[in-house]
């Protein structure tokens, strides 16, 4: 029985990698959040009603990391080597900057299990403190570096 | 046996909702991804090599609102009533902006939820064009409006 | 801003049960997987190098119901009540048919429970004795009967 | 102390496989859901009410062969290089036949994940329509072939 | 078609509760965790090499509380209302006791999230410290006291 | 611009073992139930409600193993290559002993995996017995021994 392909361009799949040469993959990813005076400070004196705030948040960047495979339906389950976490205080915003580098020995780039962390980190922020403002933006998410991969290093601009 | 409580202001906690009433709660959330025409381009003429863009990133975000419970560590467990997605394209960006609404029957509000499908949607596009444009920003994920619960209707400016 | 809203026929969603009533909804579902005489034996006689297959298999089946709003895009998360799961050995097929019953007290039906408990079941007795038979076929999962909502019940014929 | 070993008959275990060669492995699975010529048709002129049916279906079962470690018991968990589903209209059935590929370089072979491939991607075509045909029937999932591994390849008859 | 049932003895299903009042129900669970000196003064000292160890544990036992219905193949999947934990420095032992609360308004009892709290969070403090000390042992798990429900109340002596 | 580093006490991160190098990796650990009489007679009657206690356990042992890295902060994601349980009977605790092994070949050891599969066994005995002894105390959780990493082997006294 021949199968009736569905159109080319409306078939999700996971793209083949298995031919790919093991390789050291980085990738580094960022974002902010913005919040009010109030809820800036009330994180920094560690006094949130939901539990010390920027410690929560690096642990869930490092575990929402860890399910990007589960989250983000066509990328490949992948076994990080390496997820660490940089929180800025940022004065001016006021608010905060996270950073997430993750690494892996393997088949594909790390670029999403980066983006999927800071994403997690910097909504768990938001969830700690929203109680005191709801009107915090999220913004700049983005890839700050890779390195390893048939594509080569990259370096945002 | 007397416990040495840890100090307050180190504790994370899932704060207590038992005696909150059951009411109809509805949140709703965007966030733009931003890229280059290429990309953009790539995504309307629908052949993107991992497959449709647009929805699979809608299936990725109400999946991932799903899971919020999971990935925010102090989240309560909720069960949904519904989840709605709209995509518009922002010619002039270029890019997109994803617009998650979610509904439940709870004592907890869902704006996390909502915040987390945009989220999760946005990466998606993310993953899906990312051979094309490295260097797409996710930007302006934020709580566009709330309804019910203690706190009361909440509209962002 | 308004949003282009995607068509509305590709636009997949979580439909909206927040104002059905809670109601007591009971499923069953039922299938069957036809297997060598060999394979059957060797279940029958508790003998397969992985474990017991059938009590293995009802709870596969019973824990994969319980997570069929993870797996199902859009389902809705449920807080089943109750599972139970039957099976019966089909000398003639030879084979067996595992019959599953899920219960909520809620707003949405549980049929897709009952159907991903019957199909996780029997992929756990596929996987647990494909070593000795990989032509195994599961078929005829269906359906048997509904009870509550608003669609009322439901026998297949 | 010495252990009371449960007999070895009632004891399950995830089969020791740390001597196993990295091999490339393929496993290609099928399945077919019968359904009503309404329910066909409303499917193929992309009406349903929850959105998209076949295209949710084959994301449904990309994500879900790769949560096959997490359902079925004794299942390795794996890291898949490859998904790819194809969907076959049957207009004498009425219905579809879905068929998934997926590709591993490991220790054990991917029949499960293509397998769990078909069963949840059929199980979202009957979620996607059970509005119009709670009849529907799920049959015929199967191994179609598999290469690689010590036990050599196979194809069905 | 007459099933031919599973021996009763042999069949695992997860209990009806159908039929049981919602109710407020409250657990509460603790245990220890035993480690050399050395290992108790890194942790006091926040000096540990994967990070600060306690508040890791407290998010770690929160998280795993919520995914009880996920580990545990009988229990039923609930949405806990509040999640709280204390931990006690043992200075005699040397080492930790952690206990958790965990409170519902539903059919079914805690004590299980309570008591998965606990492991949890008493196997992050072994995680986060065995470069140190593996010798380590976790103790004492047990119920503290449970009210609600058709069972009653209950105090461990 | 320059990030302000959260301080180096204070900021959890999953260790990089990009650099390690594969090998075979075995740790075994184990832990005890002690409980009334009566409860344990009723588990070696196999005559508990919820169905067949300790194929249950063994079963819930081995998938929580394999939910490790989900559940611990800290610990990489692992491809476990092979899970085996043992349960000894203890006429004098009364209770049982629960016995997991774990093996991979990999960067990183499996200790935490060993220690996971025995504590959620453990508890799904209580969770299947509960309803006959709330008194159940869960002990002596520990690391047996394990071979194989920089840190050489370990066996406790």
């Amino acid at each position: 029985m021949k199968l009736t392909h569905l159109d080319k361009n409306n078939r999700a799949k996971m793209v083949d990698v298995s031919n790919k040469q093991d390789s050291i993959r980085v990738a580094k990813a960022s974002g902010t959040i913005k919040m009010s005076q109030e809820a800036y400070e009330t994180i920094n004196a560690n006094q949130a009603k939901k539990g010390p705030v920027l410690q929560t948040a690096v642990i869930a960047a490092i575990m929402g990391a860890k399910k990007t495979g589960d989250l983000i339906p066509m990328c490949h389950p992948l076994m990080l080597s390496s997820i660490d976490c940089d929180i800025a205080k940022l004065d001016n915003l006021p608010g905060f900057r996270l950073e997430v580098t993750a690494k892996l020995i393997g088949k594909t780039g790390v670029e999403m299990e980066a983006l999927m962390g800071v994403s997690i980190g910097l909504l768990t922020i938001y969830d700690m403190i929203k109680a005191i403002d709801k009107s915090m933006i999220i913004s700049d998410i983005k890839l700050i570096s890779k390195q390893g991969g048939k594509s080569g290093n990259y370096t945002a601009m």
